[in-house]
């Protein structure tokens, strides 16, 4: 029987509080809206964005809330307006959105839709400012609009991208956020032709997927830098060639390359780490990309001279994929083998043991956990 | 009767001292030796490097020496292991070399060459660090590897790029410098589209040739800023479309676009100037490109969120032409009416009379003043 127009009611893992263990409680969830859906959530992974809206640190967030954003599910049903997805399409929720009508969309450059960009603030949905979650009759909100730490959860439509049936989920559903996010700054940013070196900050699961991209741009050099050694050996699994611990040394990438690298990509946030990115491409040509995410008060400070010796540097959100019209393409290259992705699934847990997930991330263990829905 | 293989005696305007009038003196002038050719001068002109030297405050500067690196002229004869210029080609020095041989030369996007990038202090040629001028016997010093402010120089075959006899040198020599500097650091680094805002910050001789760029690539704002009202008028004739006096606003371009230009080019040099050239820039797409070169201690300051929000900010150095191979069509350019020059030149006078080039530049007034050497 369908539940199309109906309030679901379904398990959810609730934050109730900043820090506290998510509790796994039935809530209800409205009918998708005007230019809404609703998705089955089959398989969820924890990301390092929602540790740090559920730690609160120092900030006002909104509670209770349901985290979750990197997901993949099917969708239940559509609301109105909504013509590009149906029931039983597989899709990809995507934190940040995609409206196809703004200056930002109509750009083939960038993916910052004007409508749909990452809102960290938000609890509720655009269309009524309301949220669609709620127990008891009282309110739970929304987290990025996406929420996806829940058996059901409602979208807008510009935040869903709609994938091949044939693709895995249980595997493609990473290509939600994170590893997108590093496998394209390499590939569509930092665009290292055959046979050049790349330098990658940071070797959790985005940098990894930073030099996986390296990898599959034919680079003849991976050097990965971390200040944990232990992240070392796994990174040889994704194309690393070399080490650099920070801490060992004062300017090991310009010395190990004669001048510099081609490529390096920024994957801590750290400012001091942005700072030797850019530094360590080559005069001429070099090319750093930013993806880590700084503190609100850094401030980013170099030599005027290191640019005019032709060095650029930019920065990257979402690895520039505009979310429904290229993570369909992303998701076809895995089916196609061009990108490897079961390497970045170290952990698997049933959705009530969702803890482990924040505790596996607090601990530094893994890269990705596989939260399973039906298990 | 041929010169080749005799030393020359010919007319220099020399700088004996820092801050000093030049002197028209007569001047012995060596053969060229290997890999080296010696030209007549046709056209010269004065640049704000050819000043920044001759001025030499605070810095130890090499006197006496020959200024000048802006010019056009012809191949009188050519030393050993020259193959590809001959007497008689038309040529343009240029103040920076092609080795053709190194990585940067072998680099589709770098013209640094590592044996002939610009190099303020060397006084002699390459081949044996050697002066090839000289007076009663004592050294007279080259700048830049150029020395165009005498009737006949010696430079490093990679220093001349040959060009189209029938482009009129009087005009074309302007791009043996400044020119090229701004328009390729538009069409070739920032590369606007058609129809997008293009900011150019200081209209002198580089600003408005990096205009011309613009407006050559059919930018639909050009938006000329800079502190000296004056220059705007002239900016008209470059394509410039609105103004902007710093003095008058905060953050006048970000509210005059809706969000920040498409593209930005920096061409004075103030570090102030370079931060506001980059965040000017529209997020999601905008470029930022610097050209004027910094003071030494000068530090670049900005939040590296203005990265992360996909802005890009890259340096370039001689618009990133190779002399040699690209500056042959950029006269191309001017000869099919591409690319106009005529209106740079805005003062003519006769080698002897030399010194009025640095009052006319001094005094800010006019952009380029052609020194006619025959005449």
């Amino acid at each position: 029987m369908s539940t199309a127009g109906q309030v679901i009611k379904c398990k959810d893992a609730v934050a109730w509080e900043a820090g506290k263990p998510l509790s796994i409680e039935e809530v209800e969830v409205a009918p998708p809206q005007k230019h809404e859906v609703r998705v089955k959530i089959l398989f969820t992974s924890l990301c390092h964005t929602d540790v740090y809206f559920w730690e609160a640190k120092g900030q006002n967030t909104l509670f209770p809330r349901i985290f979750g954003h990197e997901a993949g599910g099917v969708v239940e049903s559509v609301g109105e307006g909504v013509t590009d997805l149906k029931p039983g399409d597989h899709v990809l929720p995507i934190f940040t959105g995609e409206c196809k009508e703004c200056p930002h969309c109509l750009s083939e450059e960038s993916n910052m839709c004007d409508l749909l960009r990452i809102n960290n603030d938000r609890g509720g949905m655009i269309h009524d400012g309301k949220p669609r979650f709620s127990k008891d009759g009282k309110p739970i909100y929304h987290f990025l609009g996406t929420s996806t730490f829940k058996e059901y959860t409602v979208l807008h439509v510009g935040q869903v991208a709609k994938i091949n049936p044939e693709a895995p989920l249980d595997k493609v559903f990473v290509l939600s956020c994170g590893m997108s996010t590093g496998f394209g700054a390499t590939v569509n940013v930092a665009k290292p032709k055959k046979g050049q070196s790349v330098a990658v900050f940071g070797l959790g699961a985005v940098g990894l997927a930073a030099a996986e991209g390296a990898r599959v741009s034919g680079a003849s050099r991976i050097i990965g830098i971390d200040l944990n050694p232990n992240r070392f050996e796994e990174a040889k699994k994704f194309g690393c060639t070399e080490f650099v611990n920070p801490k060992d040394h004062d300017k090991p990438v310009q010395e190990m390359t004669g001048g510099g690298v081609d490529r390096s990509v920024e994957c801590t946030g750290s400012i001091q780490a942005m700072i030797s990115a850019f530094e360590c491409v080559h005069d001429g040509w070099g090319v750093a990309v930013l993806v880590g995410v700084p503190s609100r008060d850094d401030a980013f400070k170099t030599s005027p001279m290191n640019f005019l010796n032709e060095r650029t540097l930019k920065g990257t959100f979402f690895g520039n994929y505009k979310p429904r019209s290229d993570i369909p393409g992303v998701v076809e290259k895995y089916i196609k083998k061009e990108l490897e992705l079961d390497k970045f699934i170290t952990h698997s847990i049933p959705f009530w043991e969702i803890n482990k997930a924040f505790d596996y991330m607090l601990a530094g263990e893994g890269l990705r956990c596989v939260v399973r829905m039906d298990a």
